[in-house]
């Protein structure tokens, strides 16, 4: 996969100071990953509160300043890629913009370029209606908008969805079935990284493709990593791209403590 | 102006942990600001770092958790409306769901709407390329994209403008010029707060609507406090406006200790 | 209010040659205009006919060439901001243009102005379903389109909402529940400017912020003539707000005739 | 051409209280109808005033009552379609909303359908920069904005076009010679009716197609005229093509007097 | 009709190697076409398949060499106009590159531009579901997205048309009263070649105009053949409209046969 | 990388007449594919005619059918990901829809995709003018018409960018340094699949992205086999991605003859 002899670095950042779910992504990437990957899965610091899931902007804004610095600090241990794990694809350009050479990838992203290769029209398939305005203005600006059947609400909160696996498999079919046959849906997306383990029942029942954004971000990531990699395909830092000039951060007295992840599960 | 007895109470909220400037504004308010405003000019604490500026996404982002936080305890204490004093408007969204009963005010959003009473195409001064990319992007979101003829860059940093007056005047002159002459704009907006104290002069030579942005958002600020207390007219919660539920934010022991603004200046 | 010792002059003016409306847009606006505010309550003269709506274009189109006259009239008289007085905001920015020094204000832009600093997503609740074409395309002139959740009609006409107010509250209400229940808005906008004296049953029992257009225009017209005296923010005269030079209206003849409003209220 | 006996019968109205250019229209008309069709050029009365244009959106305001009792005075009289005489297609939706089983015609509609069968892109050719603004909003409201090139202004008066041959057929091919090289039109309209008789020498010249507007309209009527009479594809009466009630119209006391055009030039 | 002696010179071309249709599709041309309209009908050879319908962009993809050739040949043997007789108007702007001096025409196209003389939305009455996303996508591209009041699909395939004429009119109408009623449409648009046949009745039906597309096509093919011949309106060949050079063609062997066309009827 | 025991199968198909670009393609690929992929290099049958370059639309037409048979064959010998390799992504849809299960990836496409993780906005360096129209149609149909900055022109023909490399890399250069400080791009996207072998140059000097199309279009393909094999994301048959039924391909006597590649170069 790689003309380098060390292996690629990826980070799998879910970006809330909880770090129940992070075992949970681990089995997964242990699962999927490319041999020639080292992943890192990890959480922000609970310095941003213990909040299990994102689903309210007030949620993304407290844990922003977090996620800034880290990553600044991945990108400063030198990861190739980094995944920011959540589907709303959280400050997904201001993470690029001070991200060093490390590329960032976003699961709602990710997801959707997987989908349109394989069907004209998706679905996506959240747990409230909440998300909805969020997530549909990242796919606008992402220029994907003409393209998305609806959003499905299946009415459960994040943290629901590791509870009771029929339940929750049950749940998202329904949701994904409608989209299909009611919407036009040709391909669905699960619309939270915690929408984790279901792709697979739910893809064999309907027939469609049916995209897990954590395992879409993961490929994307060790795809962007590799590039990067083997033909310099590296962040631009033109125009908007531009990073912060070493001098500001001097002066602002920015990034002076080093960050501190939460624990990390590293798969090699 | 209001049927009331006691004052509006608005806040004017630098989203930097650097209060030099806030005297200038508070200037500015004491000459501007209706008999029956109450302003606080303050800005964040210097935890988010000595940032003179937000010039960079990775600027906004290290704000964002302290303004949140901000945006909640001035809704605590009573206030009517608030300003995010930036021509970013930044998380504009974000601080409107949870900002309670008060009002959340953007000096971009503001001043647009003023502009387009007036005329039917704006342009706005910038400082750099840079900024250009995020405002626009703000600017589409809004709406107003198809009445905007263009940005105009100076050449110049956010903590430059007050620095000569006379350099900082003949440059926003030019490019306000420039903008009407070569972009067919009808009216001119200063796309940086810190373009404070030279609408006027330009006005006057280009003899076109020239909008100061925080100007136009204590203005608007004001309106809506005062919409607010005479006619109900406070914010949504409902669907995307929906703000996170008492028991979560006990869960997850979110806003657990005070907000602590910086100084205060305090305009009766 | 104002840094000026004479009174704010604006006028509420029904483009519609009939003037039974007028002492309801009176009393609203005794009731709501701050005190340092002249407002004159009139209409078109009858020459245009004694419609009591502009349902239908060719309505609007029999007002048009008499609201021009009016327009500049009022601009002659020196008033500082005028209502265009019914939700199509017709003819806006032809009247903009002839109006001198002198703000136009519309109805249905002053209602989206301020239901979007208080949600992301609006209802228009309009009388027919005729009328949303229109309304439309007026609402994606502005640029508003996107925000906008839905219409839903009552099926009743102008003449109708003020005859039953218990009908036409309840019908409202319906109305207003379905586009907050079924099409996700999270403000309502009333439609029309006979649509007047329901905003706040309706607002309390749905909890949801609701516009009303009257006195959202009479409110915007306060401000941008508070502005106009104390900023100086006047319309734009260039380009496409360029107003006929006088000249042509010498050579062609234009305005000779003192134009003659019907019947004024005038509220101090 | 027709099924019928009787004669298509087409009305060239100049929306205008000006009948000097009725002339120039009418020996057009003359040697380019179908022999099957009457046309009648006139022009409104001149209650409106005197203008030789419609350069601004006062003008269009000023003869748009007029219009509409036109409009519906020549639908009464049995014409089968009717143009509207001048590029900005003032009112058309209005006009056709009261044009009873008579279709209504646009100079600027008819000449893009035409230049869109015979290239991707066009520009179109304008005396003032100040048209531009309000012929945008309408080209985008038709749909085509994204396949206009550019407009080019030659700095002339409605007034001067039909002066000094030379020099107008000079100045538009110049415009239009750069609206092809530099703006990457591939074909080119005149956008004004007074350009008329300048299309030939101009399209010779330049080697792409380019449409006059006044003969364009002509043969967009006689067709539509045409299809009327032997299909029934007359105006839609339904939702927003609905036409004001005869009750209301009896009530209002609209239409009472009959409508007296300006002097006829009938070319049969 | 024309200024020219010899007759107009139009190809009604199905794109299909199935002549079955042709002699549908001619007798309604004898009926319509003006007398001064000489119209050849005619189908692909049969190289190209069998195929009944271009229902999957398949059938288009392997229609698309000999469509190609033929448009050609039309052009080198002096056809003045062509309708492409599929109402996926497919690949009408290749065929307008490789046209010469001839004026290609698509159903779809020429359908909308008529509906929308005679009303503000029109819907579209198609067989399939599956026929949607490749007719919006065009619709789109043509700039009457907005126009569109809906797809309504009546489940029949392309074949099953003309075999049932009272049960093929009974669904047509019905969709289309669907359509009118449920979507707000103002007027339809039967949205397949072979939907021939049925628009009077349900025209007269649902009062509203309902457009036969070849009717419509043929209609407009032969008022750009008269247009092009009067006024010298032919296709442009600047910029992406530029035809392939002679040498290029000569060189890569293009076109060397002869094209033959199937049997063709002639009309006179 | 992939959890299965057999090679990804790719093929790269030029979709032309002309092989003498193959072995360009086979020698980047031999360098730059993973080592589990199997990659044929070919090009369509010299049925098509010799075009050396898909400049045209009429030469897009002449080989669509050849190129659906292609894809057909290609799918039916097992192939999990093909790329059409030109950078108008011709018939992109339509290859996907007859593709079996094999994922068809375009260079353009792809491109884009790289592009879009690594800058804002992205300019493509066209060789004419020409090329343009068709491409912009493309990317504005993908959704990603915002996040383009410019095309660029180096004025040369496709067969001409391998004859001199110093020439070609140098006209590239300067195109591209323009499309970055005039148009202001952060990145910069070649755009044809001849522009090949001049990407690392260009952004060794550029430091930003410079994108190879064919080097992007293998990597998407790789990846989108692998993760066929892996998660069994394979392509749609729902709505608009339903493939012909194979009863119609049966009656109508397609594909009956076995499609014949031209010659193939075969990378293990």
């Amino acid at each position: 996969m790689a003309q380098n002899d060390r292996k690629l670095k990826i980070m799998y950042l879910s970006p809330i100071g909880f770090d129940s779910y992070d075992s949970i992504f681990a089995d997964m990437i242990r699962d999927c990953k490319y041999p020639n990957s080292v992943v890192h899965v990890t959480s922000l610091s609970s310095k941003v509160g213990h909040m299990d899931n994102l689903e309210y902007r007030t949620y993304n804004g407290l844990i922003c300043t977090e996620l800034v610095k880290a990553i600044r600090q991945a990108s400063l241990e030198g990861f190739d890629a980094l995944i920011v794990g959540c589907f709303y694809d959280p400050f997904l350009l201001t993470a690029r913009e001070i991200s060093g050479e490390m590329v960032v990838i976003g699961p709602c992203h990710s997801s959707i370029e997987i989908a349109l290769k394989l069907s004209n029209k998706f679905s996506v398939i959240i747990g409230q209606k909440k998300w909805e305005h969020e997530m549909h203005s990242t796919i606008k600006e992402y220029g994907y908008a003409d393209h998305l059947a609806s959003f499905r609400s299946v009415n459960m909160n994040v943290c629901e969805f590791q509870k009771d696996h029929d339940f929750t498999s049950n749940a998202l079919y329904k949701a994904a079935a409608q989209a299909v046959e009611d919407d036009y849906a040709e391909s669905v997306i699960l619309g939270c990284t915690c929408e984790l383990g279901f792709y697979q029942q739910i893809q064999e029942k309907l027939e469609v493709p049916v995209i897990d954004p954590s395992l879409a971000a993961l490929k994307q990531a060790e795809q962007a990593a590799s590039l990067k990699r083997a033909y310099g395909w590296k962040p631009s830092r033109k125009w908007s791209s531009e990073a912060p000039p070493a001098s500001d951060i001097e002066q602002f007295g920015l990034f002076k403590e080093k960050f501190e992840f939460g624990n990390r599960i590293v798969i090699e």
